[in-house]
């Protein structure tokens, strides 16, 4: 469940020799530090300021700054699937869900990094999307016994949830540590405006292709874009 | 009202000569365009690319980044200020109120810099920024009478309209030309978990000085870095 840990992960056939294991090791941290604070946006430059490495070591250890991102959030999206499991257990639907969005949203908070990655979608990333597709699966059940309750709105759509964390992202991207709880209001009106009976009809839903391409495009800079020479 | 386009402004006592009034109005046409498409994080570089002058040229016209953004957006914070007035006119405050929304919502979706404008304070700004007082003071009118129709809760307060454009730009730039009308559907959430009678009570709100420090840093780059040897 944590694949970044394993040593017979597909990526990475043969072991590592120790110093560049120890390289590796390195790049994540610097990368997480830099994520966390300035947001995928961050470049591939200034994650190699912060370990101390060449760039040129960077790219050699991870071609693409996508693949830097899926190990660098592996252990959070673990985290993240696991929030949803939990709320899939709780005897009170409801309590459930909205539990599982605030902790989410939470997660967020936490991370810039992480803001960006679940308002976002890494094709080339498998392990990291297959955990998120098993999260999805897990949601699409604790929305459909949340409605079971009658408390949570028939029209509720699963994209809602996307479209929760890009508005989160916003607010906890836009006021960062001068206002860290400010999201949390934010949040708490958007679950109020979810629960029955609803106060009206909503406009539709975006379309799924439309969404998954926002979230193809959602990040700041394209991530694979800094490789040399690929993607061109 | 349109400050930039009186000849008498105190920051261009002398009238410019028309060329280089020209030059002027090319920077603000290619700032405009540029902002619109990337958001307020575009570089100056890439504003010179477009309007196809030098960077010195820029910098000459607009010593700091503020300065340009103030001349781009006075007239979207013109019409900014005008729905508010509008709103006023309303019979219906909470109709008035709601359209308000929605109408501010909406130019930050038409526009990305301006989405960002609405959510940032540039204090060397005056014009902009005065007009933007302006349309505060107008909106707490607006709340007040909202408030008094007893259809808006009474725990709605002001920033939390900050708050709501901090979230719509985040829905506005994450999903952008690909679901260009998702925002629609999160701002008619929002609004509905506005009305009365109040779900729950909600977190508390940021304090002021809080919320005007995080607007202050909101922008993805500091607006005024770019300028060599100034505010370092």
């Amino acid at each position: 469940m944590t694949p970044g840990a394993k040593p017979s992960d597909d990526t990475a056939a043969q072991p590592l020799r120790s110093d560049a294991e120890r390289n590796r090791e390195r790049i994540i941290a610097a990368a997480r530090t830099v994520f966390a604070r300035d947001g995928l946006s961050a470049s591939m430059a200034s994650v190699a300021r912060e370990a101390g490495v060449g760039i040129a070591t960077i790219f050699r250890r991870f071609p693409t700054k996508e693949e830097l991102v899926a190990a660098v959030f592996s252990d959070r999206m673990d985290a993240y699937a696991d929030a949803v499991a939990n709320a899939l257990e709780d005897p009170d639907p409801w309590h459930g869900f909205v539990g599982y969005i605030e902790a989410a949203c939470a997660m967020q908070a936490a991370d810039y990094g992480f803001a960006d990655v679940l308002t976002m979608t890494f094709p080339t990333a498998k392990a990291l999307e297959q955990r998120r597709n098993e999260a999805y699966e897990a949601m699409l059940q604790l929305i459909d016994r949340a409605k079971a309750t009658g408390r949570l709105r028939e029209d509720f759509d699963p994209s809602d949830l996307v479209l929760i964390h890009m508005a989160n992202a916003g607010v906890v991207n836009a006021t960062g540590g001068a206002a860290p709880d400010a999201w949390r209001r934010v949040v708490a009106l958007f679950i109020q405006s979810l629960e029955t009976p609803a106060r009206g009809p909503l406009p539709a839903s975006p379309e799924h292709d439309a969404l998954y391409r926002a979230m193809l495009r959602a990040s700041p800079t394209d991530l694979t874009s800094q490789e040399p020479g690929k993607n061109g």
